[in-house]
């Protein structure tokens, strides 16, 4: 893990001397990580230039499902039964990228609430996803990635009349284990919530490119 | 995990010799595990004498959650950070046990979809939650946890309405991974499948002990 810690020095480094701004996503399966990006990559392409990195245990599902709804290049990494993406593999793909003309590099990593927290990318903010479909006390019971998440965004909160969710206790429950915790509540099914969260990506690519003309600028 | 396999035959000879049946329950965060053995316990703990272990990363929410629906004890293990549980833990909880008065062990794995695939427990059945708040083709994504299981049990089926969720395409991709995979549907909520669940369950336990008197033998 040293030595991922010290490429994954070399990749930021990289990344900022490019002035990408790279997206760490971080969740359990199936909260909606590849569903959220097809949106963002919907929403985003026509002003900001993006790229993906995409880790999965088996299967190039996701990233063929992301070639969907961008020109950009989708990089698949499959890590065949390993449990998170490490800053060599990151390393790798990037190698394979004209890094300068790319704003916004999403990396969704493995569907894991565990590993990935310990694997730092190079990243410039990790954004772990919350699915109302799991329980309040998923960051009490994990904590570790919500600690060092910048971003929690909840998902699916089209499904809160149907399920025992209460959302208040569960952003209480995600500050008491992060206070700077920025919270983003949304639904990929209703659009809700998604406008902000585009905005928080524009903002980040403004800070990281103040001269760059952007629709949201 | 050479060493973990070790300790896992022994661990298999024992709970083999007491005639305990250990079921292994293995998923993704949230997909349902807690509340599956809540209902487990308040249906068969009148027939059988079930104990539990319950692992997590941080916190023994679960086990305190547990611990109302048995008056058998309920090991909590919090593993401090590591992704899954190992042999040596539950041999550690099987010696607080007077193990041949229980007929039916429980253990609850950390929520995980990829980690705890690979960590024999010494239990004579593992067994994949999968909710269908997840994607269909968690079985392709996540093969491992899916091949070495020998029960599916789909959660949550009562939102099946409010998700995008083709439950026979999934059933599909998960006997494709493991074609001798038993799949169980089931909510908790509506009570719909449980008792198929139970049958499972009692079944196991008539094997191990051919002489017990069982309500549903």
């Amino acid at each position: 893990m040293a030595r991922n810690d010290e490429i994954a020095r070399a990749v930021r480094d990289r990344l900022c001397c490019a002035r990408t701004v790279a997206i760490n996503l971080v969740s359990s399966p199936g909260a909606g990580k590849t569903t959220l990006l097809e949106h963002t990559l919907d929403a985003l392409s026509s002003e900001i230039s993006t790229a993906v990195i995409v880790g999965d245990v088996q299967t190039d599902n996701d990233a063929r499902r992301l070639e969907r709804h961008t020109s950009q290049l989708v990089n698949a990494v499959v890590t065949g039964g390993a449990c998170h993406l490490d800053a060599r593999q990151v390393e790798a793909a990037l190698d394979t990228m004209a890094l300068p003309d790319i704003q916004l590099l999403f990396i969704e990593n493995v569907g894991n609430l565990v590993c990935p927290a310990g694997w730092d990318l190079g990243e410039a903010a990790k954004v772990v996803l919350f699915s109302v479909t799991e329980g309040e006390d998923k960051p009490a019971k994990y904590p570790h990635v919500f600690q060092r998440a910048q971003y929690a965004v909840f998902t699916k909160i089209d499904l809160l009349p149907y399920v025992p969710f209460d959302l208040e206790a569960a952003m209480q429950c995600a500050r008491a284990v992060n206070p700077a915790l920025v919270c983003i509540v949304t639904s990929a099914l209703t659009g809700d919530g998604l406008s902000d969260w585009y905005a928080i990506l524009r903002r980040l690519v403004r800070e990281a490119r103040p001269d760059a003309h952007l629709v949201g600028a």
